[in-house]
């Protein structure tokens, strides 16, 4: 089964997000708004909790930290994905860098630009489209992050909660 | 905003209700399948904060315990929710009193009876020909529960996890 680790914005953020998720991204049922930490890796079910345990300590050695966005970006042209361009801190490099350590199977298929989703698997021709009237939104956002998850999916495609990780807490 | 208290079981049972869940069930995009310990309720985000601090002072003091489902319900003639009936056990019946009692705003609309909704929302008519055919399903599924989860609701009704509680855990 596949895991993944992702940061959960505030309610805020999320309800913004999903205001162009609805529209342009089709996972939008699958999964809430979120940052991913480390994108979704196989592993069997009796793994959760070892790898719960490691992540536990990763959270316990790390800070609460502010998380910054103030623009729509893409990453044409390797692919069509539209998304909050979020500060890359120290402290969220740090976290990244951390949590995918933690795990064997190293997976970093592109350098980390911290991001959160807003519309992916557009046509080229969606994709300008959407992306042409957006890309000159403004947000103005930030806020604390204090935890992230470990999640594991399920077979129709959506995501469940395996469990919290407080940042600075054991 | 509103907030819930939830179990999610294993993989396997996820699965299991999200085939019937697909066909019977509208919030089937909404959540992943879960039994609720505390039913919808009304809070400022502010108040997440204290209320994962109780929650995580009762998850302390209660153990991991067994779930057991082994038939399909109705609530039928209350409403057309259509479940898996997990055994009442006194752990799962401490663990929601408890979780219940930490919140002022008591809602206790109904006496608890644990449960997984497979299907809901449904005419009379379709809650006949669907509960018709699974009243006779037998289902055989133990498992352990060690977690549970305090969630918010987004403006578009699906649920985001803000905690996970670990039962026995500090």
């Amino acid at each position: 089964m596949k895991f993944g680790v992702v940061i959960f914005p505030s309610k805020k953020l999320q309800d913004l997000a999903n205001s162009y998720r609805k529209r342009y991204d089709p996972h939008y049922a699958l999964i809430t708004p979120h940052l991913t930490l480390k994108t979704a890796f196989e592993a069997a079910e009796v793994e959760a909790q070892e790898y719960a345990d490691k992540l536990r300590r990763v959270a316990a050695s790390h800070k609460a930290f502010t998380l910054k966005t103030s623009k729509i970006s893409s990453f044409q042209p390797v692919n069509n994905v539209i998304y909050f361009k979020v500060d890359k801190t120290d402290e969220l490099t740090a976290l990244h860098n951390e949590v995918n350590q933690e795990f064997t199977e190293q997976n970093l298929e592109y350098a980390f630009v911290p991001h959160i989703t807003i519309g992916q698997k557009l046509s080229n021709d969606e994709h300008s489209d959407v992306f042409g009237s957006l890309r000159m939104t403004k947000i103005d956002h930030e806020e604390t992050i204090d935890r992230f998850h470990l999640l594991y999916q399920l077979e129709n495609g959506s995501w469940t909660v395996y469990e919290t990780f407080r940042l600075g807490k054991e």
